[in-house]
């Protein structure tokens, strides 16, 4: 069923410890929606300028996502530009300039109205709330936020995720938005705001997953190289939204196992091993659908006991 | 069947967020023979001085373990302590007084030298090799080290645990050890410099176990309160050879499998986040081996999808 995604789209320039690449497709929506393209039809709702390549349209469309929402104006797209430590856990902001990102007004088409499921990316929470208000006939809906947010616009962030199903957020948001270090005590805290469930994502040591009483906690796949960390946690909430649409999963109903949502945390730990195997979206260039479920089953293999 | 423990027998005085408390019984051998007398007879070899209480010795004792190799000398018993960071995944060391430990030369009673289990804890490497070589009939042996034999005593570090058949060291210690970033390839290398097993200590995130092509990684356990991290690893070595042990295992043949290696973990982690629920080694006083085996079950449940 389909899902729509709203966020940014953008050009990176990113240095690892493995090379540099000056300027390449980027940006939350762009990330979430290749993921979760594998899955289930995914419409973006998104800004760029009239600088944004033909073939990186094309990608976005080889995936079969939906571009009617993508609007372009004139001016620059977004374009931001990091530099990772020698570990890649840690990253330098070198360059923000936010362009035409700075008066994105996400527009939806009508034919996104009633899409079950939604995936709001990290922009402006009242942008968020807006979104969410227009959608007729949401059976799931959730979405990432940052520390900037958390810390500025507290009021408008908890008004915002308060309608939301599930929150997707790392483990230093987590932290900073419950006002707990122990994340046992942060998600019980942060479960008591709004969402019925929270994913905390934990970068190179996996991600968990709280809901009611219960929890789950996968660790991080091993990969032989991490080339490029830039969208793992955006490919992760892809790949997490986009099995529960291909399933048609309703959180709201009892009937969703602990075992489904799980199920789901692994795909999107899947999709955001993957991210890290190559620059930016190159590898999504290439991934099959069946390499997804071979690294499925791998995570069976290395967490079963 | 019995296992032998070798290293050091302390009293710690620690701070954490929770509180502090000045002087208490700490040690690795102390951590590793507590956790692993829950499963397996264990005879420690250690030294203490003088000043150390019969309360400690009614501890050990009350838990089984073997004390003949518990020397007693003039003097002072270790000294350590530090002050653990507001999330407790630092330690600044404020005091170290070898003391009595400063001169420790292991010695095995005549009946520890059949022993068929042997867990070398985190002292000088050729002290270890000495052990080693005396013990006539040893199944499985294996141990700890840390970030200064790495640096300073390579060699004879090398030269140890070319005869070991697993090394336990923390995710710092393997990257240091093998001078790659990536655990993966860190896991490889280091699998080549004997041990035919190789864990690694995560902290709060858990552990991975290599052998072979193989591995495993489990992530940690999710406390409601972290009182106080010292000894935690120490109790992980601990649960993990103690469960070996019990079983009777022996990761020389090819009949040990990845889940038997895979379960050890899980009993190590299991006893890690006992050792944290309270200061030192208070949580020994009370902990019975109903609430490891449900604690066990416990993580089955949250790591399976």
């Amino acid at each position: 069923m389909s899902l729509v995604v709203v966020g940014s789209v953008a050009y990176d320039g990113v240095e690892t410890p493995h090379g540099r690449v000056d300027r390449m497709l980027g940006g939350a929506a762009t990330y979430i929606s290749l993921a979760s393209s594998y899955f289930t039809k995914t419409r973006i709702v998104a800004v760029v300028g009239d600088d944004f390549a033909q073939e990186d349209t094309d990608l976005l469309l080889s995936h079969g996502i939906d571009l009617e929402g993508l609007e372009r104006v004139p001016g620059k797209t977004f374009f931001w530009a990091g530099k990772y430590s020698p570990d890649m856990n840690d990253r330098e902001t070198l360059q923000t300039d936010l362009n035409v990102f700075a008066n994105f007004e996400p527009k939806l088409p009508p034919r996104y109205l009633s899409a079950p499921y939604l995936l709001l990316g990290n922009i402006q929470p009242k942008l968020q709330k807006m979104v969410r208000s227009q959608m007729t006939n949401v059976q799931l809906a959730g979405g990432d936020t940052m520390n900037f947010w958390i810390a500025d616009f507290r009021e408008e962030l908890l008004a915002t995720i308060r309608d939301w199903d599930f929150l997707l957020i790392n483990d230093g948001e987590a932290k900073m938005l419950s006002g707990e270090t122990n994340l046992k005590k942060a998600a019980r805290k942060i479960l008591d705001m709004g969402p019925h469930t929270l994913v905390i994502k934990r970068g190179e040591y996996g991600a968990m997953l709280f809901r009611g009483d219960s929890y789950f906690v996968v660790p991080g796949y091993l990969l032989d190289s991490v080339f490029d960390p830039t969208g793992a946690g955006d490919c992760f909430a892809g790949g997490f939204i986009g099995y529960l649409a291909q399933q048609g999963f309703d959180l709201k109903g009892d009937h969703i196992s602990r075992g489904d949502l799980s199920r789901a945390v692994i795909y999107g730990s899947v999709m955001g091993s993957f991210c890290c195997e190559k620059f930016g979206v190159e590898r999504f260039r290439t991934l099959e659908r069946a390499e997804i479920d071979a690294r499925f089953e791998e995570f069976r293999k290395f967490t079963t006991f």
